[in-house]
């Protein structure tokens, strides 16, 4: 398969919802420029984006949405559980926890750890909160495959660290900072203030 | 100027934070093959997304950094001051408050608005939560420019309607739904757990 960039694989995942919701309303088929519609590309750019996978489509006739949406979710790996931790049950952490969509995609949170001794042993929706210190113990036994980062950025990356010690690939970083990693390890840093960027962009301009 | 796809735009974002940290390693001038090794994407794309805006840089030469940061800080709104609102003080709203990077790219939050009895009036960092209410009287009185919706699914879209009422131009929707606004306002739907797929896919890809 060939490289794909960061961006198309966002795409998908916006293609991904896009064909849910249609199938919600009970629609079979949708073309390139219904879904270029729907998430603000060209269509050039949807058809582009599917053929790295394949054409699933046929000339005239669109996509079928079911088997679309099958394919997506299979490249984005949707159709499987994934094991997820949850490091610093501040506030930013607590929101995860409570975030729906998360289960709703296949990402089931397993573990929180935190090094506060006044949340040590704490129970939050049903998962006790559990001592940092023996975080590679817990990350092995509970088979964790993401961890997600929400300490605060002077820490972060010492925790970082220490999860991939314990074996973890993918981290998930919502501390204000790039964390560093081995090239074996894919980071995701969730910067909440570049969406904010983008809106004063368009005020700015337009 | 040309149209600018979003793309462009976060990436401009990402080269604002690789300069300012070069800034601060006291570098003054930088190539498009260093921002692009820095920022994972290929040179001729960071020429490409530069070149929308008039070219900065000499050939041989680089990019002097200072200049490059104030004209991306320029074009992206960083350099003046926005007045942000926040409704729906839960788990998501306090995290918000309390994200450092706002702040430092302009960001100021001027303005905590919630429907829930047991918190308006109470101080958060210095401001205190009002009734939404009256959130049309509250955003013209603060001049609130954007509005951060972190409120449940189900009322994000009245929300919203409201803060439009009363003239708001930019939102940044974290409720899991996508909002739909007049086309003269603009949202951005912030899903968290659209980077987490991005972290499935390596995982199931590599």
């Amino acid at each position: 398969m060939k490289k794909i960039s960061d961006s198309t694989i966002s795409r998908l995942s916006k293609y991904y919802r896009t064909l849910e919701r249609l199938q919600k309303e009970n629609i079979e088929t949708v073309s390139s420029d219904e879904i270029a519609e729907i998430d603000d590309v060209t269509s050039a750019q949807v058809r582009k984006d599917l053929s790295f996978f394949g054409t699933f489509g046929k000339r005239g006739l669109g996509y079928k949405i079911e088997e679309l949406k099958i394919n997506i979710g299979k490249i984005l790996g949707l159709n499987r559980e994934w094991n997820v931790a949850i490091i610093g049950i501040g506030n930013i952490g607590m929101a995860l926890i409570d975030y729906a969509e998360f289960k709703k995609r296949g990402f089931y949170i397993k573990l929180l750890l935190d090094n506060d001794v006044s949340k040590i042993g704490k129970k939050v929706k049903n998962l006790e909160i559990k001592n940092f210190l023996h975080a590679e113990s817990y990350l092995k036994k509970e088979e964790i495959q993401i961890v997600i980062i929400a300490v605060p950025a002077r820490v972060a990356q010492s925790v970082a660290d220490a999860a991939i010690k314990s074996g973890i690939g993918a981290i998930l970083n919502f501390a204000p900072l790039n964390i560093k990693t081995p090239d074996s390890v894919i980071v995701k840093n969730e910067n909440m203030s570049i969406e904010l960027e983008a809106l004063s962009y368009y005020l700015t301009n337009n």
